[in-house]
């Protein structure tokens, strides 16, 4: 008999669905769903821009919505389908992105106390409004617990589970008494979909846990209730209404209960997978496995690789994210990433590009790629750092900004561009080095994400950066695809590793690096790295005199 | 009894002539001549982008255009006025724009047999064709002559009249050949109209000599027979048909001839000055005085300054431009410059600004320049080099490119087109320290040349960097101004100080540094001064780690 499995990937402005068959991975069904509230799905305060909530009704609908549409899809593609057959369901979010709850784990957003104050509302991601509360918890944490802090870079965020919290308790005391808990949007959904909402006992995933909660089994799961009440002495109460334990996203958080196996018209008794964040689903749907390297290539990137848990892994200076199963049962996930791909190249065309190029952005993107991919490396005697949003690896630093150099009075955008492609090139290469120089070995590196399939000559750039061969996931949908493999997997189909060699591929077109190409960017990247340090590092010190001249010997070379 | 002098100012694509009013400086007359050869005056080559020439006879015809327009005018406006009156002329050109000539003293390219080859025209300025003959002559300079390249900042330019003339000998021996004499544009014109072009004795300026073709009483005038013969013995046989003497421009050239004075409508015997580069006598004509900085700000910029010569100056490292009498009899004449100013301006609006600020050029900057008013300094936490065309002063090094620093996703173009104005208000400021280091006092700055006039916003910006009032010169024409002063000092009419007190002015409106934005530049200055050192100096080391995070913290003060 068939056997399917449902993905739902939870986006900051929309959910969609993923029906796939757990055979061969076909995708047979697959819905979106636009969050109807505030500002494409993001509630805005008009008085301060940091702030950025979500209503998680918005979640609720989205996911009947995203389910009936991608079953009626598959009942109208796949004869015989029926959605019996639909054995796992597996859920992935945007994180951090705490929910304040009652003590039956119902939002207080969608209590009707609380229905205009966005404070009760879920904390997405990208909220900034906690950066002093970050930065609170990053001195405190300095001073009482430096184990705990080094294992974040030295940084706490503010987009953060504890800074976010903190926050509220300081700017709406109210809202903070009347939550009984915090559950991170990513475990919230599957524990709806169980029935069975209790803050204390709902399974909340490591991932999440390890990330943004500063959890580890190594000091006894969350920081303890002495550092917590030092910063508060509400949070060190609220410690005790929170977990203990957190799991790898194999495991089932439950099964479908009759009330939402009604509303979704799925077979009561499902299995639904422990939640995850969407790179880290994402980066298995990918096929993501010991010496695969998955790059996820968006606004910003994700890079995940994962490695055995049975020996200690020492720290990798620079790379924050390392968390004992955050990708997969048995393997330390190590996350790194760069602050800005896609959005310093959308920065670029939407401040800088004249209409020469095209009347819209899609036009000035595609007449770009074309002049630029008519450039050879080099040729256009420009060197960019890519840290128009900071650098998150390696040097953990937000308060880094853009460069441009070598610029002349003939300068082109198209040639900008491709130095900005090239910078984010430097810097993957930079990531990609820093963590084979601890041991972790890359043998392969799959990229995911629009710009992976969309952007050709994006592609052949960082495989002559980077000098392996990139290739690209078949599925456009990498997250929901993860997800459903975790859906599979906590339905006990079979192990991930047998899951992804199923229904996991690479497309056929893969970019090797170009050898006399490559020549020239290992010269570029020495340079880049030169400014890279020089303006990231204290350790560096030297002189500059040579950059602007050898740029100008390669331009020769390659003009 | 009135009198009135003309000046005439040749550009690259036009000459222009004024008729002023000798008591008080009144303009009574002016008028314009588009080079109708080539390209906007321009003849190119499009086999080589380096190539550009110019037709003697366009000159020749600007000469009789500008001047019967100029006296049309005159007699229009100003009752009671005769050509009569007018005691004597000046003459600018562009330089060094040696023209090949015949034993008379004729242009080769006037000549039937050579009407069609660009070899035997005029060599402009900016033809850049004899870039392997420079470096051949720095290098064997370095080797023989030191004391004579160090004179030039240790590299002779392309641009110059050595490095013309032996391309000329190496590329077309033919028309080498055929030239009996080299003559500077603005000395041949001067002798034309004395009417005694013969190349052994028309009266050539000190202006064009010391500048461009090595000429020093030092050194007993050009450079010796057996270096230039070590270059090519034809050029150590050519330095007997050149000269061995060199004039201040106060000095008459000659008188104007009969046939000239038919041609131009003007009296037989009317003064002629020895001809000068236009921003020397453009200096003349702001108002140039000891202790008076003259920046003349157009698509590059020109300082010049004078001290007396009764004291011998010492070396200033990086102001290569340190010529007796080239400005005024009586003083060194102290040039310098930035190599890209209102060009730097140009290609950012023309390359990298978007029809969000307008449809033309014209608007596009309003736009900006409205935009950028409203900021404070270091708002936009951007920092530039102003290097897209190299360094002239005090680097001294063509091989430099442009850096932008500072870049956020949410930067706009308006915001680089201010970083960019203060990048070159800082390097303004950068030779106006290493001057003063020197010993040479600057009490008085006029500015003359299109964006002083134009650009109110960058006028105070730079009053506000370099924290000195901004003058700006009341003629819009001070380099035919200064022609003409010339032209009267040569007629013996008056001292050109005497001359200068009476026709020279500045406007009313005078930019005063604004303190508070005074501090911020003073802190961004030291930024810019890292930056300078670190790329454009061998001798800087250091670490640049706060550079991004000042200008954060700058920012964050100012936003």
């Amino acid at each position: 008999m068939k056997q399917y499995a449902l993905g739902i990937d939870y986006g900051t402005n929309s959910c969609r669905s993923l029906l796939i068959d757990l055979a061969d991975g076909a995708e047979i069904g697959s819905s979106v769903f636009n969050y109807p509230s505030g500002e494409m799905g993001v509630l805005l305060d008009p008085k301060d821009p940091h702030v950025a909530r979500q209503n998680p009704q918005d979640y609720l609908d989205g996911l009947i919505a995203v389910t009936h549409g991608g079953l009626k899809q598959a009942v109208g593609k796949v004869p015989g389908f029926s959605p019996s057959q639909v054995v796992g369901i597996g859920i992935d979010t945007t994180g951090s992105t705490p929910i304040p709850v009652n003590r039956e784990g119902t939002p207080l957003g969608l209590l009707p106390e609380f229905k205009d104050n966005l404070n009760a509302m879920v904390w997405l991601w990208k909220d900034h409004t906690a950066h002093a509360e970050a930065a609170e918890i990053t001195a405190l944490a300095h001073e009482m617990r430096p184990h705990i802090i080094a294992k974040c870079g030295g940084i706490y965020s503010s987009e953060w589970f504890w800074s976010k919290i903190l926050r509220l308790r300081r700017c709406d005391p109210q809202v903070f008494e009347s939550a009984f808990s915090f559950v991170e949007h990513c475990d919230w959904l599957p524990a709806v979909l169980a029935g069975d909402t209790n803050p204390l006992t709902l399974k909340r995933g490591v991932c999440a846990a390890g990330h943004k909660a500063m959890f580890s089994t190594e000091w006894g799961g969350l920081p303890d209730k002495e550092f917590l009440a030092q910063l508060d002495p509400s949070l060190g109460d609220l410690r005790d209404r929170l977990y203990s334990e957190a799991h790898t996203s194999d495991t089932r958080a439950g099964s479908l209960c009759a009330e939402w196996a009604a509303k979704l018209g799925l077979p009561e008794g499902t299995a639904i997978a422990v939640g995850a964040f969407d790179a880290h689903m994402g980066a298995v749907g990918a096929g993501a496995k010991e010496g695969t390297l998955v790059k996820i290539l968006g606004t910003s990137t994700c890079d995940l690789m994962i490695t055995p848990n049975d020996k200690p892994l020492a720290d990798i200076p620079g790379v924050c994210g390392i968390v004992n199963g955050s990708v997969l049962p048995g393997f330390f996930g190590i996350e790194a990433g760069q602050s800005a791909v896609g959005d310093l190249f959308l920065w670029l065309v939407n401040h800088l590009v004249p209409e020469s190029y095209g009347a819209t952005t899609g036009e000035k993107f595609a007449a770009m790629e074309k002049a630029l991919s008519a450039q050879k490396p080099g040729a256009s005697g420009l060197l960019a750092l890519d840290w128009n949003n900071g650098n998150r690896t390696v040097l953990v630093d937000a308060r880094l900004t853009g460069l441009l150099l070598g610029q002349t009075l003939h300068t082109e955008a198209h040639e900008i561009y491709r130095a900005y492609i090239e910078a984010t090139a430097f810097g993957a290469l930079t990531i990609i080095r820093r963590v084979e120089e601890h041991g972790v070995k890359i043998d392969e590196i799959i990229n995911t994400g629009g710009l992976s399939i969309k952007n050709a000559a994006l592609m052949q750039i960082y495989a002559d950066v980077i000098g392996k061969p990139m290739k690209v996931s078949q599925s456009e949908q990498t997250c929901a695809l993860g997800a459903a493999i975790f859906g599979a997997a906590a339905a006990g189909v079979d192990s991930i590793g047998a899951l992804q060699a199923r229904v996991t591929a690479v497309r056929e077109k893969v970019y090797h690096p170009i050898p006399e190409n490559a020549a020239v960017y290992q010269e570029l990247y020495a340079l880049y790295r030169t400014l890279h340090d020089a303006f990231g590092t204290r350790e560096w010190s030297g002189n500059l005199h040579r950059v602007m001249k050898r740029l100008l010997e390669i331009r020769a070379g390659q003009g």
